[in-house]
Formats: C-alpha cells, sequence, structure tokens
C-alpha cells in the first residue's frame, strides 16, 4: 500500500516514505485524490466505513469496524443558548465513547501494514482508552505512555484493554517529540494526535455531517480543539468535498479552547499563524482534562483551517462549561464530557458577538461521552425518601389526578 | 394513534385501550402487521427509525434519533471461547449506553402522545438513566422511583438529567404492580420493563442483525435476562419477520442469568412454562447488578421465546462473568457491562454442552456498556514509572531494534 502525502502549509509532496511531520515542520496529512464519483458511489456499508474508497487503507477486521456512524440529531432545546438551529453529532457513540475510535481504526492497521510490531501512544485519556483497544482486537502489543501522577480513574479506563502502561517522569509536554524520534528507530509506531493515518480517520464525521445535511451545507462546525487532531481531519474533509466539487460554500469551523490552556485562541487573537506554547505558570486546572494541550502539534494547521472557512477560535470558563454540560443533558438528553461541553459554551458565545445568527444551522460535535468519569463524586443530587405504602399519596400531591 | 395489542400466549386482541398485561395475566406486545412490502421499502435513514413503518408511532424529535443503529461485529478474537463465530452486535453504542434507550425512544413518545403529563419508571439501573434523558429531551417530566439504598454511582447517572428521584422505602419488588396501578388513576405512564411499546424499540435490534446477516440468519442470537422485556422485543421480531416471510429458520434465542438470581433458567429446567418468584434467600449479590431480577414480568414471555426458538437458558457465575468481561476486552476491543459479559460466558458453557457448533454464527448482544461504573476501583492495574530520559533504554530492552 502506498499513499500520497502533502504538506497544508507549503505544499511538499511525499510519495515514497510515511512520514508524520514535513520538512517545512509542519504536521502532514494524507491525499485522497477524490473525485466526484468515489463521493457518489453507493455506499450500503453502515459505519465510517462506508468511505473506504476516500480513506488510504481497505477496511480492517475488529472494532474498527465499529467505529463512527454516529447520529446527528437535530436538537431545538439548546437553540436558545447556541443562538442557533442546533445539531447535536454525538461522537460519544463510538466503541470506546469517542471520536478517537475513527482515527484508530486507520491508524493502527496503518501501523501494522507498515510493519511495525507494536503500536505506542502518548495520552492518559480518551486516545490512550482507543488506541488500546484497536490494537488489542488486532493482537497487536500497545505502550500507552502516560504521566506520573495520573489518576486512579483513568488508569482503570485503560488497563482493561491490558496495554503495557509506562508511567513516565519528567516533562510530559516532550515526549510528542520523543515519541517521533523513538519510533524513527525502534519497531514502535507512535500513533501521536497528530499521525497522518489518524487524520484521516476524523475526516469521516464531516464526510457523515454533509451527507445528512445534502444537498444543503451546514453552516457552522464547532469543535473542542486541543492538538489540532481533530480539526485538521474535519478541514482534511472539507478540502476533500470541495475538490470532488460536491460542496461550494464549505461551513465555517468554530474552535472551543478552555480558557485555562488556550495557545490557538491567543493566536487567533493576535492574528498568528502559530500559536506560541504556554508555559506553566499561563496554564491553570481545568475540569475540561480532555483538551487544554499549551503546545499543541497541529495548532497552526488548526488555525489555517479556521481562518480558510471563516471561522473563529474562543476559549471559555470552567463556570460556562459546567452550565453547557448541564444543558446538553436537561435540554437534548445527552451525555457529554466537560471538553465537549465547550461547544455549546462557545458557540453561545459567538452569537453574543453578532458571529452566529438565529437562521443558520449549528453542528456541536461533542467528541467523547460523558460516561467514562461521571459518578465520582461531582454531581448534585436530589432526592426525596417515601416508604412504598406512602407513594399514592405522595404522588396525587405531586400529580393532578387523571381526568378521564 | 390507534395501536393494536395481542397476547402470545391466549392470543386475545386489543383494539381500543392500551394495557401493559392482558387479563390472563401475561404481558402484551403491539402488533405491527408486517408485510414483505414493509420490509422491502428502501430504508435511506440511519438508526432504528429506518424501521419506522414497523413501528406503533411516527419518528419523534429529541435524542430518539440517536438511538439504534448499532454496529454488528465479527469478532474471531472470540471464537475459542464462545465455540462458534462471533459477531458482537454493540448495544453500547446508544445514546445513554444501552439497548433500553432503543425502548425509551418509541414508549416515552408513545406515552405523551396517549395524553400523559409525566413519565414513570421503576428502576435505579439503565432504565432509569434511558427513560430520564428520553423524557427530558422532550421537555416532559420523569419521576424514578429507586431504592432507598441506591448507590452514589447510580444516583449520579440518573441525576444528571434532572429527574424527580424517589428513594422508595419497602420491598421494591412490589413496585411493579404498584406503578401499574398508580398509572391508572393518576396521570403518569409508568414505564415497567415490558410496556408494550418499549418491546416494540426492543424489535429493531433483531431487524438491524438480520438486515446485515441477509440472505442469511444467524444460527444463534445470545441476551442476558433479566425481566425477559429484551428477549421478548428480540422475538416479536423474529416473528415479524417470519410473518412477513424474511425468514424461514429462526435464530435459537439463548438467554442468560446470573446464577446469583435465575428464576428464567430454573424454569427452563423444570420444564415449566412460568418461573417461580424466587425468595431472597434463594438470591444472593451479583456484580452483574443490571440483571438479576428475582421475579421477571416478561420471565414467562421469555421462556416462551426461547421454547419457540430452539433455544436454552443457562446461569453463570461471577467470576465467569469477570472472565468473560475480560474478554470483551482484551480479544475484542470491547467495553462492556458485567450484565453483558454474561452471554459470552453463557454461550462458552452451551458449547461445552455441545449445543454450538464451531461453524454457526453467533450473536452476542452485549446490552449496555461497561464505560459507566469503570473506574471505581474494580480493575487491576499494572504499570511501571521510569523516566523520560531513560525511556530510550527502557524502549530498546523491551523491544527489537528496528531491521532497517
Amino acid at each position: 500500500m502506498s499513499v500520497i502525502e502533502t504538506c497544508y502549509r507549503c505544499g511538499t509532496r511525499y510519495d515514497d516514505e510515511f512520514r508524520v511531520r514535513c520538512d517545512c515542520g509542519e504536521p502532514l496529512w494524507i491525499d485522497a485524490e477524490p473525485t466526484t464519483a468515489a463521493w457518489d458511489e453507493r455506499r450500503d456499508r453502515l459505519g465510517m466505513w462506508r468511505y473506504e474508497s476516500l480513506l488510504p487503507i481497505d477496511r480492517p477486521a475488529g472494532v474498527a469496524r465499529a467505529a463512527g456512524g454516529t447520529p446527528l440529531v437535530r436538537t431545538s432545546g439548546l437553540d436558545d443558548v447556541a443562538g442557533g438551529r442546533v445539531f447535536v453529532k454525538d461522537e460519544g457513540e463510538n466503541p470506546t465513547g469517542s471520536y478517537k475510535d475513527r482515527g484508530s481504526a486507520v491508524a493502527v492497521p496503518h501501523a501494522i501494514d507498515a510493519g511495525d510490531d507494536v503500536v505506542g501512544t502518548v495520552s492518559y485519556g480518551n486516545m490512550a482508552i482507543s488506541t488500546a483497544a484497536h490494537a488489542t482486537s488486532l493482537d497487536r502489543e500497545c505502550i500507552v505512555f502516560v504521566p506520573e501522577d495520573i489518576s486512579r480513574v483513568r488508569l482503570e479506563l485503560i488497563a482493561q484493554y491490558e496495554p503495557t502502561i509506562i508511567r513516565v517522569g519528567g516533562e510530559y509536554g516532550a515526549l510528542y517529540e520523543d515519541a517521533l524520534e523513538l519510533s524513527d528507530w525502534l519497531p514502535i509506531a507512535a500513533l501521536v494526535s497528530d499521525d497522518p493515518a489518524r487524520i484521516s480517520g476524523y475526516k469521516t464525521a464531516l464526510f457523515e455531517i454533509c451527507e445528512e445535511f445534502a444537498p444543503e451545507t451546514p453552516d457552522v462546525i464547532a469543535l473542542p480543539a486541543s492538538s489540532g487532531g481533530f480539526a485538521s481531519g474535519i478541514w482534511l474533509g472539507i478540502c476533500d468535498l470541495e475538490r470532488a466539487g460536491v460542496i461550494d460554500e464549505p461551513p465555517r469551523l468554530y474552535l472551543v479552547q478552555t480558557a485555562a490552556s488556550d495557545p490557538i485562541t491567543r493566536a487567533f487573537e493576535d492574528g498568528s499563524t502559530d500559536p506560541t506554547p504556554l508555559s506553566p505558570d499561563e496554564t491553570g486546572e481545568t475540569i475540561a482534562h480532555s483538551i487544554g494541550n499549551p503546545d499543541p502539534p497541529s495548532g497552526a494547521r488548526a488555525l489555517a483551517a479556521v481562518r480558510d472557512t471563516g471561522g473563529a477560535v474562543v476559549s471559555v470558563s470552567d463556570d460556562e462549561i459546567r452550565a453547557a454540560q448541564r444543558q446538553f443533558a436537561v435540554e437534548g438528553g445527552f451525555c457529554v464530557e466537560p471538553a465537549s461541553a465547550t461547544t455549546l459554551a462557545g458557540v453561545s458565545r459567538l452569537a453574543d458577538r453578532g458571529e452566529v445568527s438565529a437562521e443558520e444551522s449549528v453542528v456541536l460535535v461533542p467528541t467523547g461521552t460523558g460516561f467514562k468519569e461521571l459518578g465520582t463524586g461531582g454531581t448534585d443530587v436530589e432526592t426525596e425518601t417515601v416508604h412504598r405504602t406512602g407513594l399514592a399519596d405522595r404522588l396525587e400531591s405531586l400529580l393532578p389526578r387523571r381526568a378521564d
């Protein structure tokens, strides 16, 4: 199998070797050479493999076949908050509960095809969980590099798939570069957040959204932003569809960061093309721990995606995230993790600034389920206790008597 | 909207009133009057609403649209354990993480159409979570009746959707009858486990399985069994397809119970048509707390389903459930709750008895995700700690050096 990679920034093309980054320093992505014919062909399959002809590998076996195919649901209960016509693309309905499965479904088999015995990943969250699940389902070893002080909850979520878990002492943020270097001379494929095969998998979320809206195109798509990898994949999907002549006007991409660590927002506001890495004293704690990367490897590409599509980047506070998470559940019926709730909080801010209008279609993409870390003491609960024999009386006082 | 209900046992038909149970005492289900035409019609839609013409309500708004459409994945890593060719139907990929969403998606809008102001449910697990989510997404009040000693984790999972939660003192098992009685004279629809509209929703899981296998039919389908409601829904789906002439030979239905509370298994082994309720001293603790109903309201119907299709009912121990849960994760990449892991453990037992053979197709249906209660201390975790600067040396000792 050979793939063609290109650099979104300098245009350099790589035909003969699989690399994560261009000589110019920016991350690469894989060219699908999309055609209208590829888009129009009959797609019977459910899940992300209905777009197999636009992906760099043949459909693999294993849990990869369960990835993608998530629902898109008109959710009018969130219109008032968001300031537009809201659609929720629920990426929590993936086999390991996050959009990461779309990337792992492509990147893990791709690494195996390339001859790597072992896959590794630098993550202590959804990417670690997903990579470990996809590796074990193909009977491959997986090594997960986590921070020394990882929480017990996170460890259990990852450990169920029985990868080798290495707690790494020292500066965890430096591991991205370390991992790429190690994979040059050891038989381990480091599936970092912007591995080009992973990014290809992410574009299927955009294809699904556009297929459901066709022949219309949504006005706005809002994503949480951390490494910038998911935004890159969505943008790659938009570029594919534009090149294939399937869409004319791209949806505006809005990225939302936690105010506790928002280098992409800062660069957007400054007019910079490249985010400046934040130092430890420029970042803080946040409930949105799935995001908050102080040095996003695909940050510059995410900025390019936003500017190319006429979108924006905004940051939101933990209080706004908490309120939005509650609204997803209570108005929409969706249990989303705090990082995903940022999408609603961010669009709400944009609507206040007049950047989203009431008649526009707004696709919020909650990227991960909230079920993974619920029940650990963070939710307020009100109950009352009634004995069974007193239930009728209590209910009668709560409800009107049935009319008929 | 009018629906026709029939009794699977005595054949009585009810045209004019919506009832949960027949005068003979058995639970009713809704007749879809399926035709080959209904089955063959073009179904573009994703999710369970591709079968709208075979359901008793029109497709509703809200989170109901995100229900169903779960993946079916060939999972050869489980073949050795199961003794057949395993396919996993991952019902954890539903909006609230369980198959209950298929039922709530039909039952909640159906109750609202019938004029009920409030929906109520007797559950402290997946059904409570699902019913509360679907009610709030349609802006309806929901009352959840839970046991007085419910765990904090369960409370938080339910409370996120902000239903009224009533802890009920006294015998919790008696609440099924109480709830039906209360709903007769109060404007509350009690969406119990075998509400006929709920059962209609469940049959879509069978339709999806059969559509993916068509023109073949799977040999075996294995489900966890508690109230017998899900088994009833799957059987209703089989009956619909047989009446429509779509399948000739039904899949054999195997139901699996926890040995800690297994009235349906006992009745199956005794040759009884009706399970005998178990007294408190006949039941025990189990990790499979989503199942284990000592007095299953649809138990007799579940037995009829098993016998009609040539299947069986088996019980498994907590040790077998733990081993099967690990195998789902490590061999399949699927995170399933203990109650769902029973399916693999049960089929393994059946294969040992010669009831399943190696060339047969076996669909395991894990009914709920394991993510809801993971991370609460139950998983063994092994890690090692390495400083960043020593990582290369450590990895080199773990892995062979890359050849090229």
